[in-house]
């Protein structure tokens, strides 16, 4: 499964293939900025607009910069639920299981593989939470290289990943390699080059890093990894739904990433876990239930586990959680997901040039790449009094979030989120320092 | 934790005390069978047949007889759904973690605690699937045993247990000790006496047995259990919310459960896991993830668990899964649980007699105990052609459930099932079966 050419293949769609990513607008004149009406002549001018109508109203939220953590719920989705539970939960009742529930968990993975992952078709699966899925990735990676011992991770990822993987080392005699990075920054090719040898296992990497925003080359680290003989999990939490991803053609070798961010899934919905379809009959999962074996209803003696993507499914599928992310991904099938980065990336471009405008000079420093192609959705600055800022923010309407000790993240959901409320929310991030 | 009195003190509520579960209406006469007014009068006299309204219209099914499988919705649950959608999700937004979501799973918990498992706040709390709370309970039970290596189980035990229990004795050099039990029974605590020993780490036990309904003797077996010094896990998928439960008066040392049979929390509704409050910190699960943290927001390095029932939580609780249940428990605490129970055993009884005057006679045998004291809330009943039966039902809106090889289950959810219903359900079973 080592391939050479796994970090150059995917060129017209990796994020690392910038040159279509233009910003719709012209570049901002500095003098603009202070005029109201910059951002709005960007959302006269942005081709995904009317897709911000798809949201219901946020009520008193003038600025919703939160995304990232929480997507917000579309107009469909009330009567999407309420048809639900009057169909086919209330009158169809147990009977829905065989008509539409049991094959939920893998039709919902099969369109997000296709709408957002690159994914043929039978390598996704929706259920649990990311940790669970987690939890069953890394320990279906360590049985599969039985010999290897080692579980590379970097000191800055998600707590739940380094959670995760901690107790695996424990219960399972691994050890813990940890990559070292800059806040600003994430997990590059040569630092895993440099730590990948014959007792790794596995290599957990974050697509996009939660704190900083940096935009991993996944491509090129797979194929390093790789070359290794080890496997690749990448956790895209951040990144689904708004960053190009190739992962079959980059060889990725699990994925696992959740839907409440920019697929608006509903808080706490469901996760997915992406699995390579050769890799697949190698891999067994911890948790072994009813619903992931290959004859759900036969109620036999002794797990005989699903061949094919299914058997990473434990328990009864979460149906009700399933629900809301369907009105998004319709969404993200009609606009498409090159389209959606642009309009991604033109956001960030924008918040960048309002913070260097209006808040470098009270002291707010940034944490998110420059580059296009080390960005992911949400720009992250930094700045002491940033804890009671975001607080006094939030009721004020105005909603980014925060994380320890002096991180503001000003997140950007390119569908719901307009050029305005990215003005708005900056200008009163400024207003609160200056009031401070 | 053994104690001699944990299998008589709870006499009060105990499934065992069956002196207060006298059915309202009077015995049946056998002539009055074939008297369609037989169940109206018995609905009539029902006192909690004022919650069938509380239940959404179920469109063409006459007769629901699965709520043993998937309770049916509230007409309350469509407004809850939509308020929740519009407010919470969409204008609160990020700001209901802190606001609301972050206590739901343990505020739930002790909320299902008190109305359905007679357990004191901080011991339970709303998490994952049935499945990945059994292989945490199952998990955390041998890691408090290290120095026993057996875990007790039998072998008509619903699937996803003994699929759990199976992966769980590979991974650990566990040995499994298999009871078995006759299908139209379940585990005694005479069984349970015989096998125990100081191997013994932990034992699984149905309190309402999936297939025959068979409820077992919780409170003896729990001693018999203590008595060995192992631990008793219990599966209450089929008896919360119908069978009077008393955990810390029976001192169980962990339960577990799902929400959507007689809790009504919609398909694939969040488990709950219950753990002894003097137990609890003895135990260590093993997906560790963010949200059982003791500090959540710290983002620091290194697990440190949460202190109480919450170290059991592992990724974002599932909001959005655990709304309805919300509704069936404000039901639950109206009714009370003694008055379900008695509601229950009319039901079951009102099944019985049916099933005898009109099924027997065409080769129909029971497979469900007699005893009040023995049964939970459902009837199974025995047929070589249940099979095509149930499914001829199914289409004409008479919705029992099928279990291989030719067991239909007759499924009795005090609060939404009428005797009417029953009376049709199994007018319609004796009708496909002169039919055939």
């Amino acid at each position: 499964m080592t391939t050479a050419s796994a970090s150059a293949s995917p060129a017209s769609t990796s994020p690392a293939s910038t040159t279509s990513f233009v910003p719709t607008a012209p570049p901002v004149d500095p003098a603009e900025l202070d005029d109201p009406l910059a951002s709005a002549h960007r959302d006269a001018a942005d081709p995904l607009a009317h897709h911000t109508a798809l949201f219901l109203p946020a009520g008193d939220v003038v600025s919703y910069l939160d995304g990232n953590s929480l997507g917000r719920p579309m107009a469909a989705t009330p009567a999407r639920l309420d048809a639900f539970v009057r169909g086919d939960w209330g009158t169809r009742l147990i009977r829905s299981w065989d008509e539409r529930w049991m094959q939920l968990p893998t039709e919902l993975g099969d369109r997000i593989g296709a709408a957002a992952l690159g994914a043929a078709p039978g390598q996704t699966v929706v259920a649990d939470s990311t940790t669970v899925l987690l939890y069953k990735a890394i320990r279906a990676s360590l049985a599969a290289r039985p010999d290897r011992h080692e579980i590379v991770i970097d000191d800055d990822q998600f707590p739940t990943d380094r959670f995760v993987v901690e107790g695996i080392a424990r219960e399972r005699g691994a050890t813990v390699r940890w990559l070292s990075v800059d806040e600003t920054r994430g997990v590059t090719p040569e630092q895993v080059r440099d730590v990948v040898g014959p007792d790794t296992a596995v290599v957990l990497v974050n697509h996009v890093s939660y704190r900083s925003g940096f935009l991993a080359d996944l491509p090129a680290i797979t194929g390093i990894v790789h070359e290794a003989g080890a496997l690749l999990v990448a956790d895209l939490c951040h990144s689904v739904g708004v960053v190009p991803t190739e992962l079959d053609a980059w060889e990725v070798d699990i994925a696992v990433g959740c839907t409440y961010k920019y697929l608006n899934g509903g808080p706490g919905a469901p996760a997915f876990l992406y699995a390579r379809a050769d890799l697949l009959p190698e891999l067994e999962q911890p948790v072994q239930g009813w619903m992931g074996a290959a004859d759900v209803f036969a109620m036999a003696e002794g797990y005989v586990p699903d061949a094919g993507i299914r058997k990473f499914v434990s328990g009864t599928p979460p149906v009700v959680g399933m629900l809301a992310m369907q009105d998004m991904l319709d969404a993200i099938e009609e606009a498409g997901l090159p389209a959606i980065r642009e309009k991604s990336l033109a956001l960030t471009d924008y918040a960048f040039d309002l913070v260097d405008a209006w808040l470098a000079p009270l002291g707010v420093t940034t944490a998110t790449p420059r580059e296009h192609e080390r960005r992911g959705s949400h720009v992250t600055v930094r700045h002491p009094r940033f804890r009671e800022v975001v607080a006094t923010l939030w009721q004020e309407g105005v909603v980014p979030d925060f994380r320890g000790p002096d991180a503001l993240r000003i997140g950007l959901s390119p569908l719901s989120t307009t050029f305005d409320e990215v003005r708005v929310g900056v200008a009163a991030i400024r207003e609160a320092l200056q009031q401070g």
